[in-house]
């Protein structure tokens, strides 16, 4: 079974000129479904994972279900006015603009050993400020896993030291 | 062990006057999110569910998670220029002002059960724009689940016709 034939390009989307790779045909069907958690799981190769940060917001349809799966619990990173408590938040620089993150206060002990998931690694600029939020809190980032790299935007080189895994490569 | 105790209540959050339940000490203890996880399976009585379809974005967080532990697809639903490929909407009344939901065309096939799922049942007018979306596309609703219930919003008068189920009810 090849997953990248479950990848949908949309033309044009967010924006003119840019290719969006659409992950909701994998979503949709169970086999591609299974295949992706599964192939994620093994690239889980720490003997212990603490807890899995996932990335608003298709960081969240994966993440979970690794953290379940591996015994760890799930945190989530959501854009400003989003998460309820008190927050640490990080700010990066976009093509357009700026983004800031946040993370809860609480979300993270200090040695807590975690793993990054989002669906997509594009710039790495979204990637890095997480790591950067979990460091802050005082966990160890072990891994950031994507569902998809775009490896001609080289988020990989924004993302140094991190151990680096990926499903599908673009 | 009791779930109830891993929500927390945060006041005035999104506005004055709400007491919002942040779901976020559940998902980060392993346990928890396990209980939590197995309870909304139990919730799963149907011989054959084809499709989980999940709300932006908490609703992200659980609904892969039973589609693929069921067997089934996961379908997200979500809020307008999100979703990159053809769409169905559905909008409906807010306290202030008014929502509109999307749902890939292709994301249902005619005579799909489908398991509705969202972190929050309060007012109902999300989960009915859902079931809405569902059933244009073909779809037979067989059940709406929810973490959370907050049953003085009366979100079940608006989802009469639909099994509903809930692990914590307020």
């Amino acid at each position: 079974m090849d997953l990248s034939t479950y990848i949908r390009d949309i033309p044009n989307f967010p924006k003119s000129g840019v290719v969006f790779k659409d992950i909701t045909p994998l979503l949709k069907d169970p086999k591609a479904l299974t295949l992706a958690t599964e192939s994620l799981l093994d690239f889980i190769t720490d003997a212990k994972v603490d807890k899995v940060v996932g990335v608003d917001s298709r960081g969240f349809i994966f993440a979970p279900l690794l953290a379940q799966k591996i015994g760890a619990g799930f945190v989530p990173v959501r854009k400003s006015g989003k998460l309820p408590f008190d927050t640490l938040s990080e700010s990066y620089d976009l093509e357009y603009g700026a983004e800031t993150l946040h993370i809860h206060s609480d979300a993270i002990e200090k040695g807590d050993k975690v793993l990054v998931h989002d669906d997509v690694l594009a710039t790495g600029g979204t990637a890095k400020a997480v790591c950067q939020l979990v460091e802050r809190l005082g966990g160890e980032v072990v891994q950031c896993n994507f569902l998809i790299q775009l490896t001609f935007l080289n988020g990989a080189d924004k993302l140094k030291g991190y151990p680096i895994r990926s499903l599908l490569q673009y």
